[in-house]
Protein backbone atom coordinates (compact mmCIF):
# COMPACT_ATOMS: atom_id res chain seq x y z
CA UNK A 1 0.00 0.00 0.00
CA UNK A 2 2.51 3.06 -1.29
CA UNK A 3 0.41 6.21 -1.15
CA UNK A 4 2.24 8.39 -3.33
CA UNK A 5 4.31 7.14 -6.46
CA UNK A 6 7.70 9.11 -7.16
CA UNK A 7 9.19 7.78 -9.97
CA UNK A 8 12.58 9.36 -9.47
CA UNK A 9 12.57 7.67 -5.36
CA UNK A 10 11.57 4.04 -6.73
CA UNK A 11 14.36 4.17 -8.83
CA UNK A 12 16.84 5.28 -6.72
CA UNK A 13 15.57 3.18 -3.75
CA UNK A 14 16.02 -0.09 -6.64
CA UNK A 15 19.40 0.68 -7.76
CA UNK A 16 20.96 1.22 -4.36
CA UNK A 17 23.06 -1.38 -3.10
CA UNK A 18 24.90 0.71 -0.18
CA UNK A 19 22.35 1.00 2.30
CA UNK A 20 19.18 -1.03 0.81
CA UNK A 21 18.90 -4.58 1.15
CA UNK A 22 16.06 -5.55 -2.06
CA UNK A 23 16.31 -9.43 -0.29
CA UNK A 24 14.92 -8.92 2.93
CA UNK A 25 12.92 -11.96 2.81
CA UNK A 26 15.80 -14.00 1.58
CA UNK A 27 18.10 -12.87 4.72
CA UNK A 28 15.69 -14.46 7.34
CA UNK A 29 17.75 -16.08 10.12
CA UNK A 30 20.93 -14.79 8.63
CA UNK A 31 21.28 -11.10 9.49
CA UNK A 32 25.13 -11.27 10.89
CA UNK A 33 26.28 -12.14 7.97
CA UNK A 34 24.61 -8.69 6.02
CA UNK A 35 26.65 -6.66 9.04
CA UNK A 36 29.57 -9.36 8.95
CA UNK A 37 29.30 -9.39 12.83
CA UNK A 38 27.00 -10.70 15.82
CA UNK A 39 26.38 -7.02 17.23
CA UNK A 40 22.85 -7.04 18.46
CA UNK A 41 19.93 -5.94 15.66
CA UNK A 42 17.76 -3.42 16.21
CA UNK A 43 14.80 -2.06 14.08
CA UNK A 44 13.01 1.13 13.20
CA UNK A 45 9.45 0.34 11.52
CA UNK A 46 8.61 3.67 9.87
CA UNK A 47 11.71 5.43 9.85
CA UNK A 48 11.13 8.20 7.40
CA UNK A 49 13.54 10.06 6.29
CA UNK A 50 16.01 8.37 8.18
CA UNK A 51 17.60 11.38 10.64
CA UNK A 52 16.68 8.79 13.89
CA UNK A 53 19.04 6.05 12.55
CA UNK A 54 21.22 7.88 10.79
CA UNK A 55 22.06 9.44 14.51
CA UNK A 56 22.22 6.52 16.46
CA UNK A 57 24.19 4.39 14.15
CA UNK A 58 26.86 7.24 14.95
CA UNK A 59 26.51 6.78 18.28
CA UNK A 60 26.59 3.14 18.63
CA UNK A 61 28.61 1.31 16.49
CA UNK A 62 28.69 -1.47 18.48
CA UNK A 63 24.49 -2.01 17.43
CA UNK A 64 23.23 -2.72 13.62
CA UNK A 65 20.28 -0.76 12.92
CA UNK A 66 17.66 -1.73 10.44
CA UNK A 67 15.08 1.08 9.40
CA UNK A 68 11.98 0.05 8.10
CA UNK A 69 9.55 2.03 5.41
CA UNK A 70 7.24 1.49 2.94
CA UNK A 71 6.75 5.22 1.27
CA UNK A 72 9.65 5.51 -1.13
CA UNK A 73 9.02 8.97 -1.30
CA UNK A 74 10.49 9.77 2.45
CA UNK A 75 13.02 6.37 2.17
CA UNK A 76 14.60 7.90 -0.68
CA UNK A 77 15.74 10.95 1.49
CA UNK A 78 17.18 8.40 4.29
CA UNK A 79 18.79 6.56 1.56
CA UNK A 80 20.27 10.00 -0.32
CA UNK A 81 21.41 10.66 3.27
CA UNK A 82 23.05 7.69 4.03
CA UNK A 83 24.92 7.39 1.15
CA UNK A 84 27.05 10.53 1.87
CA UNK A 85 28.44 8.46 4.26
CA UNK A 86 27.39 5.10 4.38
CA UNK A 87 27.65 3.68 8.02
CA UNK A 88 28.45 -0.17 7.98
CA UNK A 89 25.72 -0.71 10.79
CA UNK A 90 22.91 0.83 9.10
CA UNK A 91 20.66 -0.62 6.26
CA UNK A 92 17.22 0.34 4.97
CA UNK A 93 14.40 -1.93 3.59
CA UNK A 94 11.39 -0.96 1.79
CA UNK A 95 8.56 -3.05 2.72
CA UNK A 96 5.23 -3.26 4.47
CA UNK A 97 5.48 -4.03 8.15
CA UNK A 98 3.41 -6.90 8.15
CA UNK A 99 5.96 -8.62 5.97
CA UNK A 100 8.35 -7.94 8.71
CA UNK A 101 7.94 -11.84 10.40
CA UNK A 102 9.06 -12.85 6.87
CA UNK A 103 12.13 -11.17 6.84
CA UNK A 104 13.22 -12.13 10.59
CA UNK A 105 13.94 -15.09 11.91
CA UNK A 106 13.19 -16.26 15.91
CA UNK A 107 14.79 -13.95 18.24
CA UNK A 108 16.77 -12.31 15.44
CA UNK A 109 15.65 -8.90 16.76
CA UNK A 110 16.98 -7.18 19.67
CA UNK A 111 14.85 -4.37 19.70
CA UNK A 112 11.94 -2.15 18.40
CA UNK A 113 11.60 1.74 18.05
CA UNK A 114 8.45 2.71 16.83
CA UNK A 115 8.50 6.32 16.32
CA UNK A 116 6.00 8.88 15.42
CA UNK A 117 4.08 5.73 14.24
CA UNK A 118 0.74 7.19 11.99
CA UNK A 119 -1.80 7.36 14.34
CA UNK A 120 -4.91 5.72 12.24
CA UNK A 121 -7.35 7.48 14.32
CA UNK A 122 -10.45 6.27 12.86
CA UNK A 123 -12.16 2.91 14.17
CA UNK A 124 -11.90 0.94 10.88
CA UNK A 125 -8.31 1.72 10.51
CA UNK A 126 -7.16 1.05 14.29
CA UNK A 127 -5.57 -2.37 12.85
CA UNK A 128 -3.09 -0.47 10.71
CA UNK A 129 -1.19 0.49 13.81
CA UNK A 130 1.91 -0.73 14.43
CA UNK A 131 0.70 -1.68 18.45
CA UNK A 132 -2.26 -3.27 17.66
CA UNK A 133 -2.36 -6.48 19.39
CA UNK A 134 -1.96 -7.74 15.93
CA UNK A 135 1.38 -6.15 15.58
CA UNK A 136 2.56 -7.00 19.12
CA UNK A 137 1.67 -10.67 17.94
CA UNK A 138 3.71 -10.42 15.16
CA UNK A 139 6.64 -9.40 16.43
CA UNK A 140 7.30 -12.01 18.56
CA UNK A 141 8.39 -13.94 16.03
CA UNK A 142 11.39 -12.45 15.70
CA UNK A 143 11.87 -10.26 19.08
CA UNK A 144 14.35 -12.04 21.48
CA UNK A 145 13.35 -12.78 24.99
CA UNK A 146 13.53 -9.99 26.70
CA UNK A 147 13.03 -7.70 24.17
CA UNK A 148 11.66 -4.61 23.92
CA UNK A 149 9.38 -1.80 22.23
CA UNK A 150 10.55 2.08 22.50
CA UNK A 151 8.03 4.25 21.24
CA UNK A 152 7.21 7.70 20.89
CA UNK A 153 4.31 9.70 19.97
CA UNK A 154 3.08 13.06 20.02
CA UNK A 155 -0.91 11.53 19.69
CA UNK A 156 -2.13 11.23 23.42
CA UNK A 157 -5.26 8.62 21.28
CA UNK A 158 -2.54 6.46 19.99
CA UNK A 159 -0.16 6.11 23.49
CA UNK A 160 -3.91 5.88 25.32
CA UNK A 161 -4.60 2.76 23.26
CA UNK A 162 -1.11 1.62 23.27
CA UNK A 163 -0.58 1.38 26.33
CA UNK A 164 -4.12 -0.43 26.86
CA UNK A 165 -2.79 -2.85 23.87
CA UNK A 166 0.92 -3.91 25.38
CA UNK A 167 -1.03 -4.92 28.81
CA UNK A 168 -3.80 -6.60 27.38
CA UNK A 169 -1.11 -8.42 24.99
CA UNK A 170 1.10 -9.30 28.49
CA UNK A 171 3.96 -7.15 27.90
CA UNK A 172 5.52 -5.49 30.72
CA UNK A 173 5.49 -1.87 30.66
CA UNK A 174 8.88 -0.61 31.85
CA UNK A 175 8.84 2.88 31.51
CA UNK A 176 6.04 5.75 30.39
CA UNK A 177 6.78 9.23 30.06
CA UNK A 178 3.85 11.86 29.70
CA UNK A 179 6.54 14.39 28.85
CA UNK A 180 9.83 12.80 27.37
CA UNK A 181 11.56 16.22 27.37
CA UNK A 182 11.01 17.53 30.73
CA UNK A 183 13.02 14.31 31.14
CA UNK A 184 16.53 14.89 30.67
CA UNK A 185 17.47 11.35 32.40
CA UNK A 186 16.32 9.73 29.37
CA UNK A 187 18.60 9.69 26.71
CA UNK A 188 17.14 10.66 23.26
CA UNK A 189 18.08 11.14 19.68
CA UNK A 190 14.95 13.60 18.07
CA UNK A 191 13.51 12.02 14.88
CA UNK A 192 12.34 14.97 12.24
CA UNK A 193 8.52 15.11 13.76
CA UNK A 194 9.44 15.31 17.15
CA UNK A 195 12.15 18.23 16.48
CA UNK A 196 9.13 19.76 14.89
CA UNK A 197 6.68 18.95 17.24
CA UNK A 198 8.56 20.18 20.36
CA UNK A 199 8.81 23.46 18.71
CA UNK A 200 5.10 23.72 18.49
CA UNK A 201 4.92 23.14 22.44
CA UNK A 202 3.34 19.64 22.01
CA UNK A 203 4.08 16.95 24.65
CA UNK A 204 6.11 14.13 23.60
CA UNK A 205 4.60 10.38 25.16
CA UNK A 206 7.20 7.47 25.36
CA UNK A 207 7.24 3.85 26.60
CA UNK A 208 9.14 1.20 26.85
CA UNK A 209 7.69 -2.09 27.04
CA UNK A 210 9.21 -5.78 27.50
CA UNK A 211 7.66 -8.68 25.59
CA UNK A 212 5.91 -11.50 27.50
CA UNK A 213 8.59 -14.08 28.35
CA UNK A 214 6.93 -16.86 26.43
CA UNK A 215 6.67 -16.95 23.13
CA UNK A 216 3.36 -16.83 22.01
CA UNK A 217 4.88 -16.91 18.40
CA UNK B 1 -6.79 15.55 59.31
CA UNK B 2 -10.42 15.32 59.59
CA UNK B 3 -12.18 18.17 57.80
CA UNK B 4 -15.78 17.77 59.43
CA UNK B 5 -16.32 17.03 62.46
CA UNK B 6 -20.13 15.66 62.95
CA UNK B 7 -19.93 14.77 67.34
CA UNK B 8 -22.80 12.08 66.22
CA UNK B 9 -20.78 10.53 63.93
CA UNK B 10 -17.64 10.59 66.13
CA UNK B 11 -19.57 9.14 68.97
CA UNK B 12 -21.37 6.72 66.78
CA UNK B 13 -18.08 5.30 65.45
CA UNK B 14 -16.18 5.35 68.99
CA UNK B 15 -19.56 3.38 70.23
CA UNK B 16 -19.48 0.59 67.92
CA UNK B 17 -17.71 -2.61 69.18
CA UNK B 18 -19.32 -5.19 66.13
CA UNK B 19 -17.43 -3.89 62.81
CA UNK B 20 -15.48 -1.47 63.76
CA UNK B 21 -12.08 -1.93 65.00
CA UNK B 22 -10.46 0.62 67.47
CA UNK B 23 -7.17 -0.91 68.78
CA UNK B 24 -5.99 -1.33 65.07
CA UNK B 25 -2.33 -1.13 66.02
CA UNK B 26 -2.41 -3.53 68.46
CA UNK B 27 -3.33 -6.17 65.75
CA UNK B 28 -0.43 -5.80 63.50
CA UNK B 29 0.74 -9.39 62.83
CA UNK B 30 -2.79 -10.68 64.50
CA UNK B 31 -5.23 -10.03 62.13
CA UNK B 32 -6.70 -13.91 61.53
CA UNK B 33 -7.23 -14.01 64.70
CA UNK B 34 -9.68 -10.63 64.61
CA UNK B 35 -11.73 -12.69 61.67
CA UNK B 36 -11.00 -16.20 63.59
CA UNK B 37 -9.66 -17.94 60.17
CA UNK B 38 -7.03 -17.46 57.76
CA UNK B 39 -8.81 -16.38 54.75
CA UNK B 40 -7.37 -13.64 52.78
CA UNK B 41 -7.64 -10.27 53.83
CA UNK B 42 -8.23 -7.10 51.59
CA UNK B 43 -8.22 -3.85 52.12
CA UNK B 44 -10.43 -0.45 50.74
CA UNK B 45 -8.28 2.55 51.42
CA UNK B 46 -10.95 5.29 51.53
CA UNK B 47 -13.93 3.19 52.15
CA UNK B 48 -16.47 6.38 51.90
CA UNK B 49 -20.14 5.11 52.93
CA UNK B 50 -18.81 1.65 52.45
CA UNK B 51 -21.20 0.46 49.68
CA UNK B 52 -18.45 -1.32 47.57
CA UNK B 53 -17.11 -3.44 50.52
CA UNK B 54 -20.52 -4.40 52.28
CA UNK B 55 -21.85 -5.70 48.82
CA UNK B 56 -18.22 -7.91 48.26
CA UNK B 57 -18.15 -8.92 51.11
CA UNK B 58 -21.52 -11.04 51.01
CA UNK B 59 -20.38 -11.41 47.52
CA UNK B 60 -17.44 -13.29 49.38
CA UNK B 61 -17.32 -15.15 52.48
CA UNK B 62 -14.13 -16.87 51.69
CA UNK B 63 -12.34 -13.59 51.79
CA UNK B 64 -12.18 -11.11 55.11
CA UNK B 65 -13.02 -7.04 54.11
CA UNK B 66 -10.88 -3.62 56.05
CA UNK B 67 -12.37 -0.75 55.26
CA UNK B 68 -10.14 2.43 56.12
CA UNK B 69 -11.86 5.15 55.86
CA UNK B 70 -10.39 9.05 57.63
CA UNK B 71 -13.82 11.22 57.74
CA UNK B 72 -16.18 9.94 60.35
CA UNK B 73 -18.94 11.44 58.41
CA UNK B 74 -19.10 8.97 55.97
CA UNK B 75 -18.14 6.52 57.54
CA UNK B 76 -20.55 6.55 60.20
CA UNK B 77 -23.18 5.49 57.51
CA UNK B 78 -20.87 2.37 56.44
CA UNK B 79 -21.25 1.49 59.90
CA UNK B 80 -24.72 2.11 60.19
CA UNK B 81 -25.47 0.19 57.18
CA UNK B 82 -23.22 -3.06 58.68
CA UNK B 83 -25.21 -2.76 61.78
CA UNK B 84 -27.98 -3.78 60.16
CA UNK B 85 -26.91 -7.07 59.54
CA UNK B 86 -23.12 -7.57 60.30
CA UNK B 87 -21.05 -8.87 58.46
CA UNK B 88 -18.69 -11.13 60.13
CA UNK B 89 -16.23 -11.24 57.45
CA UNK B 90 -16.20 -7.19 57.23
CA UNK B 91 -14.48 -4.50 59.61
CA UNK B 92 -13.49 -0.87 59.83
CA UNK B 93 -10.91 1.29 60.94
CA UNK B 94 -10.54 4.58 61.56
CA UNK B 95 -7.40 5.95 60.74
CA UNK B 96 -5.28 7.98 58.24
CA UNK B 97 -4.18 5.88 55.44
CA UNK B 98 -0.56 6.93 56.58
CA UNK B 99 -0.78 4.90 59.72
CA UNK B 100 -1.50 1.58 57.82
CA UNK B 101 1.97 0.55 58.09
CA UNK B 102 1.64 0.61 61.97
CA UNK B 103 -1.50 -1.50 61.75
CA UNK B 104 -0.74 -4.53 59.40
CA UNK B 105 2.24 -6.64 59.15
CA UNK B 106 4.70 -7.73 55.95
CA UNK B 107 2.56 -9.92 53.86
CA UNK B 108 -0.56 -9.70 56.13
CA UNK B 109 -2.43 -8.25 53.61
CA UNK B 110 -4.02 -9.81 50.17
CA UNK B 111 -5.14 -7.24 47.62
CA UNK B 112 -5.99 -3.58 47.87
CA UNK B 113 -8.60 -1.43 46.49
CA UNK B 114 -8.39 2.36 45.57
CA UNK B 115 -11.94 3.78 45.00
CA UNK B 116 -12.39 6.93 43.77
CA UNK B 117 -9.68 8.37 45.47
CA UNK B 118 -9.17 11.71 46.24
CA UNK B 119 -7.37 13.33 43.23
CA UNK B 120 -4.98 16.04 45.36
CA UNK B 121 -5.16 18.01 42.06
CA UNK B 122 -2.56 20.28 42.69
CA UNK B 123 0.63 20.39 42.18
CA UNK B 124 1.84 20.83 45.94
CA UNK B 125 -0.87 18.16 47.33
CA UNK B 126 0.21 15.65 44.64
CA UNK B 127 1.67 13.52 47.72
CA UNK B 128 -1.46 12.70 49.53
CA UNK B 129 -2.35 10.49 46.46
CA UNK B 130 -3.09 7.10 47.70
CA UNK B 131 -1.23 6.47 44.70
CA UNK B 132 1.97 8.47 45.27
CA UNK B 133 5.07 6.85 45.27
CA UNK B 134 5.27 7.47 48.95
CA UNK B 135 1.96 5.39 49.10
CA UNK B 136 3.12 3.18 46.96
CA UNK B 137 6.30 2.34 49.00
CA UNK B 138 4.32 2.39 51.95
CA UNK B 139 1.91 -0.36 50.81
CA UNK B 140 4.99 -2.94 50.53
CA UNK B 141 5.76 -3.27 53.92
CA UNK B 142 1.99 -4.88 54.56
CA UNK B 143 0.98 -6.43 50.86
CA UNK B 144 2.10 -10.20 50.42
CA UNK B 145 4.49 -11.53 46.82
CA UNK B 146 2.26 -10.66 44.39
CA UNK B 147 -0.29 -8.73 45.81
CA UNK B 148 -2.55 -6.13 43.52
CA UNK B 149 -3.57 -3.03 43.65
CA UNK B 150 -6.88 -2.47 41.93
CA UNK B 151 -8.06 1.42 41.40
CA UNK B 152 -10.98 2.76 39.75
CA UNK B 153 -11.35 6.35 38.92
CA UNK B 154 -12.97 9.06 36.76
CA UNK B 155 -10.22 11.47 36.83
CA UNK B 156 -8.34 11.13 34.41
CA UNK B 157 -5.28 13.41 35.39
CA UNK B 158 -5.02 10.91 38.66
CA UNK B 159 -4.99 7.87 36.81
CA UNK B 160 -2.08 9.14 34.46
CA UNK B 161 -0.41 10.07 37.27
CA UNK B 162 -0.89 6.61 38.55
CA UNK B 163 0.11 4.93 36.01
CA UNK B 164 3.88 6.41 35.54
CA UNK B 165 3.87 6.19 39.52
CA UNK B 166 3.08 2.28 39.05
CA UNK B 167 5.86 2.07 36.26
CA UNK B 168 8.50 4.33 38.12
CA UNK B 169 7.74 2.43 41.19
CA UNK B 170 8.43 -1.47 39.73
CA UNK B 171 5.03 -2.26 40.35
CA UNK B 172 3.72 -4.58 37.31
CA UNK B 173 0.37 -3.13 35.35
CA UNK B 174 -1.73 -6.20 34.63
CA UNK B 175 -4.74 -4.78 33.71
CA UNK B 176 -5.91 -1.32 32.54
CA UNK B 177 -8.75 0.01 30.99
CA UNK B 178 -10.30 3.45 29.72
CA UNK B 179 -13.92 2.39 29.96
CA UNK B 180 -14.41 0.08 32.70
CA UNK B 181 -18.46 -0.09 31.64
CA UNK B 182 -17.77 -0.92 28.36
CA UNK B 183 -16.05 -4.60 29.24
CA UNK B 184 -18.37 -6.88 30.46
CA UNK B 185 -15.69 -9.55 31.19
CA UNK B 186 -14.22 -7.83 34.73
CA UNK B 187 -16.18 -8.10 37.52
CA UNK B 188 -17.02 -5.19 38.49
CA UNK B 189 -18.98 -3.73 42.51
CA UNK B 190 -20.26 -0.49 41.91
CA UNK B 191 -19.17 2.09 44.30
CA UNK B 192 -21.91 4.95 45.22
CA UNK B 193 -19.71 7.62 43.76
CA UNK B 194 -19.09 5.19 40.20
CA UNK B 195 -23.45 4.13 39.94
CA UNK B 196 -23.63 8.67 39.87
CA UNK B 197 -20.37 9.20 37.43
CA UNK B 198 -21.54 6.75 34.95
CA UNK B 199 -25.21 8.18 35.41
CA UNK B 200 -23.42 11.54 34.53
CA UNK B 201 -21.99 9.22 31.42
CA UNK B 202 -18.27 9.65 32.84
CA UNK B 203 -15.80 7.09 31.96
CA UNK B 204 -14.38 5.08 34.47
CA UNK B 205 -10.84 4.08 34.48
CA UNK B 206 -9.61 1.12 36.20
CA UNK B 207 -5.98 -0.61 36.36
CA UNK B 208 -4.82 -3.20 38.31
CA UNK B 209 -0.92 -3.61 39.15
CA UNK B 210 1.02 -6.25 41.20
CA UNK B 211 3.71 -5.21 43.58
CA UNK B 212 7.69 -5.47 42.97
CA UNK B 213 8.81 -9.01 43.74
CA UNK B 214 11.40 -7.36 46.02
CA UNK B 215 10.19 -5.76 49.34
CA UNK B 216 11.87 -2.11 48.96
CA UNK B 217 10.12 -1.94 52.40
Amino acid sequence: MRLRKVPHAEEAIRNNQTVMIHDSKERKGSWSSVFQNHHPIRLEIGCGKGKFLLELAKLHPEINFIGVEKFESVLVRAVEKAELDPPVNLRFLWIDAEELPECFGNGEIDMIYLNFSDPWPKSKQKKRRLTHPLFLMRYLSFLKPNGRILMKTDNFGLFMDSMVWFVESDWHLETISLNLHAEPHLENVETEFETRFVAMGHSIYYLSAVRPEESHA
